[in-house]
Parts: structure tokens; sequence; C-alpha cells
């Protein structure tokens, strides 16, 4: 191991994340474009459903005149706004967040997203994001422009300022945020653009309303969309659940020993973990031979390997399952019908269930189509907790659970029964979790997880058998 | 973008990647502990070769008794120890190393490998890491037990002493590094293994000794290794050079302008970057339309990008190549023939060359062996900086350029002129860089470059017309 004395010294996270913004899906023109909206979006999404408002979400790109592969990227929102004192570590803090520490399905989670996207912008145009927050409460809004500081992994600001906030047909705008991002980028279309990225998202977000402009340095529009919601009703709202106590390591639980504020053992774990009763409680406590009254903070290593050794043998309800969001049937039938023309379409959302202490569900979805073209592999369309997934598809778990379906049985085309199968088909693949479990920080491709797998091969036969049956009439 | 002003809060980096282990490597049971030896063994190796010294490395792996999935393991080196002062910091705090910000080929980079371990080994098993540290100017040796405060990113250590340090015949060892780290993992063997990432490790470090023992709960070996070094010449030592000027981004140039110590512009082009000769800075400047006397802490944002415009009208040298070690043709086929029984071998070392200011190089070398089966894809070999990567190879570049090549051309079968070719061969792709740029920071695959792909197809061309010709004879 390095023995240089002179240069060790501590860095920053922003200063990783800069050093590696390909982590963060910052790695091509093409994409860097991509992510960026996403990370719009999705912060948008997430703000709207959490305030229980209807999604409108309006994306401008702009190609910046005389520049090369510099694109200015606009998102606006109807979401509640940020509050003031918020906005900049928002924006400017990498880590900083509400959703670190909550167990919950949403779209963001770490608190690097948006403030990714003032990154990448800081690092290859030298610009700060301008944004506008106007929350209900207040009578104007903020306008800031902010920076980071990568050494510090702090915000810089500047041009604050408070002032009314006007659509472009002069009406106040009561609730919501803009945000305005200068970057190195370019525009494409093809599988793999923000147009594509966006229609994705309507699929699986039908109460949400998104329109894209492009424009090109002379102002003309180059490329458009327009999606509708197809529903008026909002996702269920997600509840915040406590940890299960099937999902702990010793690390976390020790933590969480040493962090309590509960006087007595019994309260401790009935009241930090879900699924824990009164006499379940009990039962722990006496499996691992602890008292009742000890307090938390007295529990020695070996004492808390005891209690997770209890937890396995002592039977626990499952975790709630209200804080999952499922699309559910009928608006992805909806969703789906309005992005492809279809003759059949099938849908199935499981049932929750529960893998390492964390809920999940899937939903999955077939269309057996029109206009798609037959001798290839069926389209694929991969999401998570209501988020399209559109790289590295190969090394996916959700592609891997279509692949694992012997398809051949169902009427498709599945040479060697390997790889995605044959014909004029689309397959929908959605995961909602508390715990997604992505490959990798650029959230393109879930981790392997037996339990997950399993519950797509089921639901997968069942729309397989939908389609057999449709095929025979 | 969300509203919550009750929970906003600031998550550490340590809790951001206990949170996202996997990331790191950390997935399944069997990875794990390939993952600690892994980064183990990197540290060993980059601090051998910076103190020049011959490693010899021995890893062991101990089940323990009575628990599950728990093993522990240990890494020893020969290597100059750490001092005293570091010791915490370089296992106990993220981010913390010599090189982050340095530019020089080197295993690791980031300073988050070995801090990685203790954090998992903390997060399963509660324990912390044991270290011992010897470095030659003092006359004992420190031990010491450290773990994390995930919260604060900061080390916490216990047990501190001093101490000799004696190898198990009683002699007094002078400098070296001992780690021991209990962790929640499984030994397996096979193709992605503890096992064959040390033997891969040695195929493309032939300077070093490495071994392994792995004992079962009663203390019997059921697994072992030994791979001596098969040539007592070092890597040729890597230079640390100054960034050059084709890969600067305008946020970090504008850094670099801010944190200036030189007062002229033309000093500070020539000495912050390499490839700046006195003619070419007053060039760029002349070109910019900006005062050679400036000082740069003067310079604006709209300069700086002047500025880097000129940096690609002014002819500038290309950066040096002395940060880069390659292995060589001889001892790549050294390496090769003591892992892998053949009859043909032929190897390539390419010339260094240029990506985005990045100097890089790249080496193959084909086998065409006696017992490799014929039927089944060629055995693929993926090296970064002497690192062998052993997950995720379809997404990988370093596969990508393999299967570019047309390699019916050159006598193996190559279905479709798509995938890997067939054959009783083996391929191996060794990229050397200083900037490696991975797809995700558990260092799976590289992502697409063009230019480092067209060296490697050069090179992957140049063993096929060597293959070509040996089946002719």
């Amino acid at each position: 191991m390095t023995a240089s004395r002179s240069k060790m010294q501590q860095a920053s996270i922003s200063e990783f994340f800069e050093k590696n913004k390909h982590f963060l899906g910052f790695d091509t023109l093409n994409r860097s474009i991509i992510t960026a909206v996403k990370e719009s979006v999705d912060n948008s999404l997430d703000a709207c459903e959490e305030a229980r408002l209807l999604p409108d979400i309006n994306i401008e790109i702009h190609k910046i005149k005389g520049e090369k592969d510099r694109l200015l990227m606009i998102g606006q929102d109807n979401g509640p706004g940020i509050p003031p004192d918020a906005i900049t570590k928002v924006f400017g803090s990498l880590l900083f967040g509400s959703r670190f520490h909550t167990i919950r399905q949403t779209r963001g989670q770490q608190g690097i997203g948006i403030t990714g996207v003032v990154m990448y912008s800081q690092l290859t145009t030298g610009k700060h994001t301008r944004v506008i927050s106007k929350v209900a409460e207040e009578a104007t809004a903020v306008y800031v422009e902010i920076g980071l500081d990568t050494k510090k992994n702090k915000a810089i600001s500047s041009k604050r300022k408070r002032d009314h906030w006007f659509d472009s047909d002069g009406n106040v705008i009561e609730h919501g945020v803009r945000v305005e991002a200068v970057m190195k980028a370019k525009y494409q279309r093809g599988k793999q653009s923000v147009h594509q990225y966006l229609r994705m998202t309507s699929i699986v977000n039908p109460h949400a309303s998104i329109s894209l402009k492009v424009f090109d340095e002379e102002g003309n529009i180059v490329d458009e969309g327009d999606w509708s919601r197809v529903t008026e009703v909002l996702p269920r709202p997600v509840q915040e659940i406590r940890p299960h106590p099937h999902g702990q390591e010793i690390g976390s639980f020790q933590r969480f020993l040493r962090d309590a504020e509960k006087r007595k053992m019994t309260s401790f774990l009935r009241h930090n973990f879900s699924g824990v009763s009164m006499r379940a409680a009990r039962e722990i406590l006496d499996v691992a031979g602890i008292d009742e009254a000890r307090k938390p903070t007295g529990i020695n290593a070996q004492e808390a390997q005891l209690l997770l050794n209890a937890f396995k043998q002592v039977k626990l309800l499952a975790p709630p399952t209200d804080c999952l969001s499922p699309i559910e049937d009928l608006l992805i039938k909806k969703g789906l019908s309005k992005a492809i023309d279809s003759k059949f379409v099938s849908t199935v959302t499981r049932t929750p269930t529960v893998s390492g202490g964390n809920p999940f569900l899937v939903e999955v979805g077939l269309i057996f189509g029109t206009d798609i073209p037959a001798d290839s592999p069926v389209e694929v369309l991969r999401f998570a907790n209501r988020v399209p997934l559109m790289y590295q598809q190969g090394g996916c778990l959700l592609t891997k659970s279509i692949e694992s379906v012997d398809w051949k049985k169902y009427g498709l085309e599945h040479p060697g029964g390997r790889g995605v199968p044959k014909g004029p088909a689309a397959i929908l693949v959605h995961l909602a979790s508390t715990n997604v479990q992505f490959t990798s920080e650029a959230k393109e491709a879930l981790s392997d997880n037996e339990e997950v797998l399993n519950e797509f091969r089921l639901a997968l036969q069942e729309v397989g058998r939908g389609l057999r049956n449709h095929k025979r009439k």
C-alpha cells in the first residue's frame, strides 16, 4: 500500500463525481442531454405526486447560436415549488435531499440527480444554472443562479432576487419550478433520445401531461412531442415505512441501537421496525436471551448479533405494502395503446411481495401489434419506479426475466430459447420497489435478484397465456 | 421538485456507498470476497511498484467456524508500508489518498477501494479491520483496528499499539502491510473466483509473486494457488504528468486559473499543462487576443473560453507517454504461457497515443491452444492498467473491440461476424491509460471510446495476421 507521505489528501464527493461524470450518465454528448432532461422530469413528477398535483411538464431544448455542441435545457413544472431556503442546497449540494434515509417508492433517492446537471453544466460551459421557484404560500417567486464549489461540495449562488412570475400569456404562476441549464450536449433522434425518453415516461405516468419542443439555432422547431394525460387520477400516495428486520445487516442495526431514543428494548423493536408486534418483540428478546427492560444503547455487538439471529427464528409480519404505487392494469393498457398501435394488449399487476425486508411488486404488459416488424426482437420497455431505462439492456434483470421465459409456448419465435423473443410485439416490464438495486449510479440496469426475477416470470407467463389464447381465436 | 421542508438533510459519502455497496462490487456473497481480495492486491502492487520493490503478496481466506457465510480475508505484502499518521485515513476515510488529483497510470485512483472493504466488513459483521503496517524507517510496526463513522466519513481506530513484527519463521519483517478483515461472503471456485482473479493478475504482473491459501472451518486447505514471478524486472516507473490542454473542460480550466500561483499567463500555460512550449503559449494568447502579461486570476469566463478555443487552433506537443507502463511483448508471452498451454502465442504492444489529452496504449495477445475446447467462444482476458476485469464482459469496450474484427479472415470461426469468435484460443486485451473510463465505480467494464477502439482493432488485426500465417504452415 502506498507510502507517499507528501500528497495524501481528502477529495470531496463533488470532485469525485466531477471526475467521474459518466457514472451519473454524462458520458456522451447525446446521452448528456437525455440525462439532464431525465433528472429534471424525475424531480418534477416526484414533487407533483407528493403534493397531489396533476403534473404539467414542459421541456424545451435550444441549440445555442454560434457554439458547437452546446444546448440550453429548460424544464418547467406546475409542482409545489421548492422552499426558498432549500433551493441552493437542492441544486448545488450533492447527497442533499429529503429521501436519502426514507423507505418509500420514489424516482429520486440519493440527492444526486439535479445537482449532477448543475455540475455538468458548470464543468462544460462555465455557466451557472438558472432556477425559478415559486411556492403557493409566498407572494413572489425566487430567481437565482446556482453553481458548485466542488472542493467544498457547497452551492454558489448569485443574482438572487424576488419577483412575480408570469407565464407566456401574462398570467401569474402560483407554484412551480423552472430550471435553465446550458451544457455541452447534442440533440439526436432515434431509439436513445430525449423524445423516446419522454414517450416512455408518459406510458408509465398516464396522469402526467408532458410536452417537448426542440429548437435549432434560428429558433425553428425541429422536433416536438406532446403527451397529454389519459387519466385524472393521481397514483396512490406512497407512504414512508420503517425498515423491516429481515433487511438488517449487523452494522446498520448497531447504528439503530446507538441512536435509539426509546428506553426499553421492546418499544425500540416495535417502533423502529415494521412487522414487529408486541408479542414478536417479546419473543425476539426471549430467543436472544435479552431482558425486555434493557436499554438499546447498552446492547453490545455480541447481543446485537443474537438479536439478528432471533429475527430469523421468530414469525414477523410482512412490511406494509402501501409504500408502493403500481400503475395498474387499466392505465398500463391506456398508456401502451397511446404509444403503440396494437391488436392485442394484456397486462398483469402482481400483488406486492417482499425481498430482504423490502416490499416490491412487478407489472408487465404485452402488446401484439400491427405496424411492428415481425422478424426482429420484440421491443423491450423497461421501467423502475415509473422511470424508463434506456441503456445497458443486455445486463439488466428486467431483460433477463424476459429471456428466461419459454416464449415458443406462447406463440412468439424464440430461437434456441435464448435472448429476447422475436415477433411484432412489445413487452413492458415495471418494477416498483422501495429499494431498487441498480448496477450503477447511472441507473441504467437492475442488479440480479432471484425473488424479483421469479415474480416477473410468473407475470410474463400469465400475459403469454393471454397471447396464446388470442392467437388461437 | 420536492417541498418537504422537514427532512432535508446532507448525507455523507460513506452513507452513500454503504447504501449502495453494490456499486463498489459488494453485491453477491461470491463477488464480495473477490472484491476484497482485489482491493488489497491492487494496493499492494501499486505500493510495491512505487517503492521499486518486487512484490510478494500472500492472500489467505479462512472460513469462520460456526458462522454461516462468514470469511476472514488476510492480505499481506512486502511493500513500503503506510506511514503511521496516514494509516487510519487510508483505511477509514473514503476518497482519501494520494492519487485523486494526479495524472498517472495506477491501479487505484479514487481512494475508495480498501476503505470500501473496511466499510463492508463493518456493515455485515460489526467488526473492525485489523491492520499491521511497518515502514523501514521506524523500529516497530503499528498494529491498529479500524472502523468507519459513516455519518462523518471518518475513521474510528482502536487497540493501536507499536510492536515488532515477525514472520512465521520468527524473522523480523522490515516493511509491509497486513490487512485482516472479516466479512459476509462465500468462497466459490470457477470462472468468477478469487483463484481466477489472482491467476489473471499474475499474467499481467509477471514481476509479482502471488500466493493463495483457502482454509475450511477445520483449518484444512481447500484451495490454493502459487504464481511465482517470471521476471525480476519491475515495470517502468510511471511518472506523474501535467494535464494536456486538449483534455480541458471550461469548468476545470477556470479552476486552474483561479488557483494559479504564476503571475503571467505565459508561465501559467507552460507550467500547468503538458505539451505547451513558450512559442505555443505565445501563439495561444495571440489567437485568444489576451496579453501575455495578464494575471491568470484576472481572466474572466469569456476569455477562458477564447483560450480553450485557441488550444484547438495552435499546434501543441503530445503529452509525454512515460506515464504509461506497458507489460510488453515478451512478458505477456511469458505470462500467458505460464497460465495456458499453447501452440502459438502472438502479442502486440502499440506505441502510445492520445485521446482527449490523455495518453494511452493498448496491448493484445493471442494464444492458440492445445487443451482449449474448439467449439466454444474464445476465452477473453480483459485488463485495465494491469487489473483483471471479470464482470460485465458484454458491455465492455474491450470485448466490443474483439467483436468488431472480422476473425474469419484470420482462421477463427465467427458466425455472422457477430459476438466473440469461436476456436481453441484465448485473447488478451490490455488498456494502459492515465484515465481509464469505467462504466461504473465497480470497475467492471470500460466505456466506449472511438480512439481506443481503433487502436485495439489495429493490434488485434496484427495478431490475427500472425495466427493466419501460423495456420498456413
